[in-house]
């Protein structure tokens, strides 16, 4: 068996997107598939979706709404129904025209996304200010043809949830797109340790049809930003479009106010490129399908029966606590090679058991997030379990300060467009630029097409004097951050 | 607000497809869509697949199987690959021809079940006897083109999980198949209250590519049976088609052994039919979104107060005690329709709450298994949350034993064919007919195209003096079970 590093990731630092590239396959995340831009979820990257898509169902159960599941396919004449809609998603759909050995009638869409079927049935099913606010949400797979794919950032099908939802007043259906927006920012930065821009987006990046979209962006470790999730007030566009109307207390008959929102996938490719390092993969331990693994080391026979023995007690008592827990008894590899494979796999903590170990009744821990000396501690082996679960928490925490320390350092104003220029040029990233904009899409477009870098958000609350616009040099009083992304 | 009884459903007495589909829109489980041959899961309805989904993935997990997510899209190619799997699933394949805006040069279809993908996937996987067992399970959509719907029985689209494993050698492949077998048996069984027929498949109802398949099939309240999920032993034929091949401890090449499994949302049609009367649904308490209401009771405005406080006291108790339960003070509807709607909605258990049970610090349970003053009792309001879950338990056991004795009632041995004739006559069901078969498929078809009956299952360790086939008169030595089916 091998005991050299065969499963070593290029270094992060060397090429970023052969590092990604390197984790995804050799963490056995997933794996490209025979049909072109659709990627196999291996069960140890479909477990990160699994325990990130029951907190997140839970905190979603929490607001009221509930699932439901509608078709895959959308007659084609229902994404025409919306103006803006089609014109944003009919370039990437892929179409059913055969089904049952005949030639279809109506080509059949596979949703892209499901607003426009979700509100035909809304039209069905709301008739009086009783039956609002309707909130439902589904987990599902969306197919949006792509010719580039990138592995979870882009592909052809992925999966996610999208939230849909119907209010009889405006403000309602704003404050539900704001509360979804809130819930998101808490979730990616408590449970998955990425920090967080919020903020509206520019109307050239809003969603096909929506009258506002939200977003929450994360910055890669390349300095890319990576949109997150996204929140949509769709004012009354598809409730026109689908004819969803309702009889008001007054009796009068009124269009109701609708919402989207979703996160995806995607989500796994921002855990991997904010958090991840030269050695592989760092996982938060909320997500990890392996938080702490175990790893015994007996150099010769005659102490391999006592260290074994020792490292199953602790695995047992770590597993009652609760703690997702692997003891890594195999043959044949040295506890270097096991080390390296677990860090480049981004398993949290690491426990180490030796023969002196055993006869001093403790054990070495191993953080994944720290290096060198501050990353090792010892415990008496009865307290393995609570110490392990301090150190979890710990390890959340210290993953979100080093993102946020990151975005922090790179995360800059600038007043000048040629400043702003400048740092976009070249190959990496370039961090988020908070700079002043008037909002005119010409100076937005002028700063794409010259930078490469786009509107990501423009925050809430600013208070700060107005300025002047980077570009045209007009009064402008919102900053906005702009940002190359993936 | 309406007062009387629009939600009624036809009595299952009368109609049971009509009371069937009755039950399935007023009950809001689920609704026609405007694509043909797909329904859309309503969250009453999505609830309680929801609660499944979860109890049989962590029963599923416990089997070592791990989770993993493979693409929609099917190369067509790839199910032409196995000759016996292509003929049963190419009529009914929906099939992309169009992506992007490009026809595609190779159609893609719509995923009717995944061996062809898994497989081809586990053949990149599957290098060394160390790599097996590999079990995945996953969690999807599937599309198998239909013409006649019927809801959650028969629709284009529908949900389900599907099992895929490869093993090393014959003996263990075919134990995996057996253990899943047995597990979907006692999950149906003890979650689903569902009793079942359990046995290996008739060849020509056999998996299209499974060297033999086992079913349990459960008896609905009209006399048909419904196959409620399948385990197929595959051999080495997928494994040949995807050269699955391994190198075994001798250093030899061997094609792996495989099995694939699956249970769908056809359950929730068998839940409904099951378990149904004529007041409409009945839920086992396990998967009731809502397993107790409780419905207030003031018939004078003076007692409102005091028995909605009552009420909300009762309610917060169950939930504390983790019950699922909802407090149904909506104004303007009496108490008998209230009684009237969640008893068509399947709440398992109701607690009344008058003047005179908040002044003798009471409540009233009312059971929705059982009926008159059966179904009644009361108990010190400080004790309805441990009461409430002792009933939820008694009533799920009573669901089961109410189905069983049915089954039972409707399960009959005949010696003779013109008796078995005789039995499937008319447009109803006929139940179960146990008799002996020869095994040849003459005498299987000849049954199936004069009573309309199909060999559902073939039961295992029959320990009964072997017999002469019902058609033929030639030796038989197994017993198996006829019925017409959905």
């Amino acid at each position: 068996m091998p005991d050299k590093d065969e499963r070593k990731v290029t270094p992060r630092s060397q090429d970023f997107a052969a590092w990604y590239n390197d984790i995804v396959l050799r963490a056995e995340l997933a794996d490209y598939s025979p049909v072109r831009g659709c990627i196999v979820f291996r069960p140890d990257g479909f477990a990160i979706w699994e325990s990130l898509r029951d907190e997140l169902d839970r905190r979603i159960k929490r607001t009221g709404a509930r699932n439901a599941y509608f078709p895959l396919f959308i007659p084609q004449s229902f994404l025409r129904k919306e103006a803006q809609h089609v014109e944003g998603f009919a370039p990437e759909v892929a179409a059913v025209t055969h089904g049952g050995g005949q030639e279809l009638e109506e080509p059949l869409i596979v949703r892209p996304t499901s607003e426009t079927i979700i509100h035909h049935m809304f039209g069905q099913w709301i008739h009086s200010y009783r039956d609002l606010p309707l909130m439902v949400n589904q987990w599902c797979n969306v197919v949006r043809w792509e010719m580039r794919t990138r592995m979870f950032l882009r592909t052809t099908e992925f999966l996610w949830q999208e939230g849909h939802t119907a209010h009889a007043t405006s403000e309602e259906a704003q404050r539900e797109t704001l509360t979804i927006l809130e819930l998101y920012k808490s979730f990616v930065e408590d449970f998955l340790a990425i920090p967080l821009v919020v903020g509206r987006k520019s109307a050239a990046e809003r969603f096909p049809g929506a009258e506002e979209t939200y977003a929450i962006e994360g910055l890669m470790g390349d300095g890319r930003a990576l949109q997150c999730g996204t929140s949509h007030f769709l004012g009354q566009n598809f409730a026109k479009a689908f004819e969803i109307k309702y009889l008001d207390e007054q009796n009068q008959l009124q269009y109701a106010w609708q919402t989207s929102w979703g996160v995806s996938t995607r989500l796994l490719g921002a855990i991997i490129m904010v958090h991840g390092d030269d050695q592989g993969l760092r996982l938060p331990p909320t997500v990890a399908a392996t938080q702490v693994v175990i790893v015994p080391i007996a150099r010769k026979p005659e102490e391999a029966a006592s260290v074994l023995a020792a490292a199953k007690q602790v695995c047992e008592s770590l597993e009652s606590a609760g703690i997702r827990v692997r003891l890594d008894s195999r043959d044949g590899l040295s506890p270097g090679f096991k080390f390296n494979d677990w860090e480049m796999r981004g398993v949290p903590l690491r426990i180490e058991i030796g023969p002196r170990d055993v006869a001093a009744g403790q054990v070495v821990f191993a953080r994944r997030d720290l290096k060198g000396p501050a990353a090792k501690s010892t415990a008496p082996a009865a307290e393995a379990a609570p110490r392990a679960s301090v150190l979890l928490g710990e390890i959340k925490q210290s993953l979100y300060q080093q993102a946020l320390a990151w975005m922090q350092r790179e995360t800059r104003e600038f007043q000048t467009y040629p400043e702003l220029k400048k740092q976009m040029e070249g190959e990496g990233g370039g961090g988020f630029a908070s700079v002043f904009w008037c909002g005119s899409p010409d100076c937005e477009t002028r700063i794409r097409e010259e930078t490469r870098a786009t509107c990501r958000a423009i925050p809430f609350n600013q208070s700060h004097p107005a300025g002047t616009c980077i570009v045209c040099g007009e009064p402008a009083s919102e900053r906005a951050f702009f940002a190359k992304s993936y």
